[in-house]
């Protein structure tokens, strides 16, 4: 994929992660890209949505199944700005989301590169491609001063 | 707990599994318990739903956030007829989940003891108490009975 295009995607997460913490959730963002096209968006919101699952990238995979008239996102890809935690990590699996491409990294939460590497694991049904580390100077420090600003 | 009271919370659960079997789904049903009520209630429906995380466990929890208006399940059990997924148990820990009971253990795709089991990796930031084992045998056969019947 050209760096031009990777870079509109990862930006158009962003700016989701910024919604997120406009409302005061951690802000992240996601989205579900089928062929060009985006067909899911999300913003974390599971303080406002009364829903401890509305990480960004659930979110933006139910729109996108929901679009699709479909339980598997076969030839989709996500675009999140922040390594998925165990949940989504496992959620991406059952979706059969083709390829993940994520901004920065999260030892201490995510799932992908730290903790239980999820799709590393030998009873993990379906493997995404993984790219890490895109714009992850922005959506790290899109984090930093969110929870900065907390303390 | 005194046993025939697990027998009845699970009872109900397996209920909700035979009506995810009924649609066609993997039978696996939920329900999330607080002060002795069901506050949520998940039947698996990913096919039907147009979406991969409408596992039973999933459902039930979102249910039951809705039903509290909040995104934290504190002091709240999860009863559920199958071995949490990855994506289960990491929304399980999200939520605080104080105990989690299930039925059926599932070697292939269960992540609580097996595979990843995520409630003993490091990074996880909530462990509910987890009791194993409850129903077992009728859990298991609902779901050899879904299996064998599609051969």
């Amino acid at each position: 994929m050209p760096i031009e295009q990777a870079r509109r995607f990862m930006e158009a997460a962003l700016d989701l992660a910024r919604e997120a913490a406009a409302a005061g959730e951690v802000p992240v963002g996601a989205l579900v890209v089928k062929d060009g096209a985006i067909i899911g968006r999300g913003a974390n919101r599971p303080i406002a949505g009364h829903d401890p699952t509305a990480h960004a990238e659930i979110m933006a995979m139910r729109e996108a199944a929901t679009h699709l008239g479909t339980d598997r996102l076969t030839g989709c890809d996500l675009w999140v700005t922040l390594e998925p935690c165990a949940m989504c990590a496992g959620a991406i699996a059952h979706a059969r989301i083709a390829r993940l491409y994520y901004g920065a990294s999260d030892p201490k939460g995510g799932a992908v590169e730290h903790g239980p590497r999820l799709f590393e694991q030998p009873t993990i049904h379906h493997r995404p491609e993984v790219y890490g580390g895109i714009c992850e100077d922005e959506a790290a420090e899109l984090l930093k001063a969110f929870f900065g600003a907390r303390r």
